[in-house]
């Protein structure tokens, strides 16, 4: 299998984005990465999207979008797996640079959840978990993710005050990202007075939706010019895993086995261990969420991740800096999306190009993308070689 | 790249299965193929399917069907590129165990259908099309098709009658299999007097909705035993391509310049001709794609698709079989399974597995899926080594 790099990136604002379409999103983002890239065509498009059926009445996106950019004849896919389908489209790319098939592909995230007509959006956001076992009883999404937090807080004694610096570090870094969604920090007392969605989590616990769409170009490493300015940012691990979908037929409902699985392979293909981690982008839709990812991945200790955010260890000069450019939480979550937004943040961290938010030194980077509660894991490292 | 074989099969009948549910018919599909295969587990699961987000109210099916199937931890994606989700299931299943992340992958098409409601299900088709500047317009799928076939009858002066015959095989052929929705021969005078659907497209020109399943595991080459007294099938070409998703906007919308496109790029690949394929799964989800498709892969001329059917070049024993157990038309067409029901086919026909509907002396096979109107192809060549 050959070495797989990121050739160039581009993104629209997380936003309400009325005034634009799927595709209209989608397109900025691949047009941005093509330029940033420096290439007019690529081989093959893939896409990560969620809820366009319902929320669009389109599926059917690899050519859809394809024929939008003038991708004329690329081969074209629309790659699903819930809330991870940004990070599945990037694996997917990967696979099909890295095994010949292609000689360039992109991979684009996108989602304009603004067209979903009112509750509609609940329904669609609730095809993620178990149709049978979870939604049919009446859980939401976010209902699943408060048990989950509830029984967290009662097996290790932490109440939701511990988890604020999740939700308070991801708006400070969101303020640094003109691409946020939200681009102010928050104080303690807003994340402890935020109103109740499904206890315990609050509005401040919970990532906001929105439209937005995030690309990266990829091609074969030694396609890359020694010659360029850039550092080239090199694909070290890529890695899936799944677990149950229901949360309640896991053995353990608080520890992410599958965010384990994917988290060991992807260290063993990059030959790494989580001390050689610089950044990571967690999935943070819910504070619970980034606290379990941050376990299962090896950075903290089974049940002691509020300790490591209370601490100010996942802050920008923390021990592991996380959401550095805000996170699900600032930066915004539109499903589809999110996992490639989490891979054109580690790219421009690696590169130097993060501004404001920039962590300094950074060579090696992590993104974590989470499809359902926990049951669809994507892992990629990315490296400066 | 490392070169990749089929193991085993697996598929449910094409019906109303109102007994079954969406993962229910993955499963029997996915275990009678691990079965066939002789193995217990794989590394990874590729659903293709295109409309469980509004059919049964479930998305992420890779997890979902890895969780009821019981290959825990495994990795899982659904891929969607409306009819032909099958077939791209397929390609990214092949990619993976080419590109050397997986050592074992199942690919699985499904489709539950019947759990739609009422007219929803002509919605969610016209999803494959282009909802601005199709679907909008008030075009369902059928109509455009049969805007295509008038089109096509008008430039090179066919008339209804002379597409009589890819439908007649295709149903002759579903008599001799088990598995097809339809299980017995039409006459001329049944396809003459069908009621009409679109015009020219009338009930015998359409392939029927279904519920079904079908999977194929695949695996490196290298790892089958020179000892099995089966024959060993590889793939030999796997190729996609995409083309505008509205038909007007094709230079010439009676011909799939993204199926000739894929199709160049599979015997390339397979480094053969036409006329070295022994058999051809054809998209005919109406009698015109069936004969688009014999055009744009080179088995007839420009405008003369239907000669070849009048001539019964088509037929088990004619120059190219197609549909050979039943096609869309009589197997039927559950959208997202139909790809890999298709590639089943082949191989049950290079096996010398397909009973009353073997066609003889067969050595390599090719099936094309298409997706929308000709806006997304998928390549496949199969043969005995």
């Amino acid at each position: 299998m050959r070495e797989v790099a990121v050739l160039g990136i581009g993104q629209t604002r997380v936003d309400e984005h009325w005034d634009k379409s799927l595709r209209e999103l989608a397109g900025d983002a691949i047009l941005a990465a093509l330029q940033d890239a420096g290439l007019a065509n690529v081989d093959g498009l893939y896409v990560g999207n969620m809820m366009s059926s319902s929320a669009n009445r389109q599926q059917h996106l690899g050519a859809y979008i394809a024929d939008w950019v003038g991708l004329r004849y690329a081969e074209g896919l629309h790659i699903e797996s819930a809330c991870s389908s940004g990070g599945a489209a990037f694996r997917a790319a990967i696979m099909a640079v890295a095994s010949g098939e292609l000689e360039s592909a992109i991979a684009v995230g996108v989602e304009k959840m603004t067209d979903s007509p009112g509750p509609e959006i609940t329904v669609q956001l609730a095809t993620a978990s178990d149709a049978d076992w979870e939604a049919d009883q009446g859980l939401s999404f976010v209902a699943i993710n408060a048990l989950v937090m509830q029984r967290y807080m009662h097996e290790y004694g932490w109440k939701h005050d511990d988890f604020a610096n999740f939700s308070l570090n991801a708006h400070a870094n969101g303020a640094n990202n003109p691409n946020a969604r939200f681009q102010k920090p928050i104080s303690l007392k807003a994340y402890q007075e935020a109103p109740m969605v499904a206890e315990p989590i609050n509005v401040m616990d919970a990532s906001p939706m929105g439209d937005g769409a995030a690309a990266a170009v990829i091609v074969p490493a030694q396609v890359l010019l020694p010659s360029s300015k850039r550092p080239s940012i090199h694909i070290l691990a890529s890695s899936g895993a799944t677990d149950t979908i229901s949360v309640h037929n896991r053995r353990q409902p608080t520890w992410l086995r599958a965010a384990e699985i994917s988290a060991q392979k992807a260290y063993r293909q990059a030959g790494i261990t989580p001390a050689d981690v610089d950044l990571f982008e967690v999935h943070d839709a819910f504070t619970i969420m980034a606290a379990l990812s941050l376990e299962a991945t090896g950075f903290a200790e089974r049940g002691q991740a509020p300790r490591l955010a209370l601490d100010g260890q996942i802050n920008p000069k923390g021990r592991i800096p996380i959401a550095t450019l805000g996170g699900l939480k600032a930066r915004g979550h539109p499903v589809g999306a999110t996992g490639m937004y989490q891979i054109v943040e580690v790219v421009q961290q690696l590169r130097g190009e993060a501004g404001m938010a920039q962590i300094e030194g950074a060579r090696i980077g992590m993104a974590q993308n989470i499809g359902g509660s926990g049951s669809n894991i994507i892992t990629h490292i990315l490296g400066v070689r």
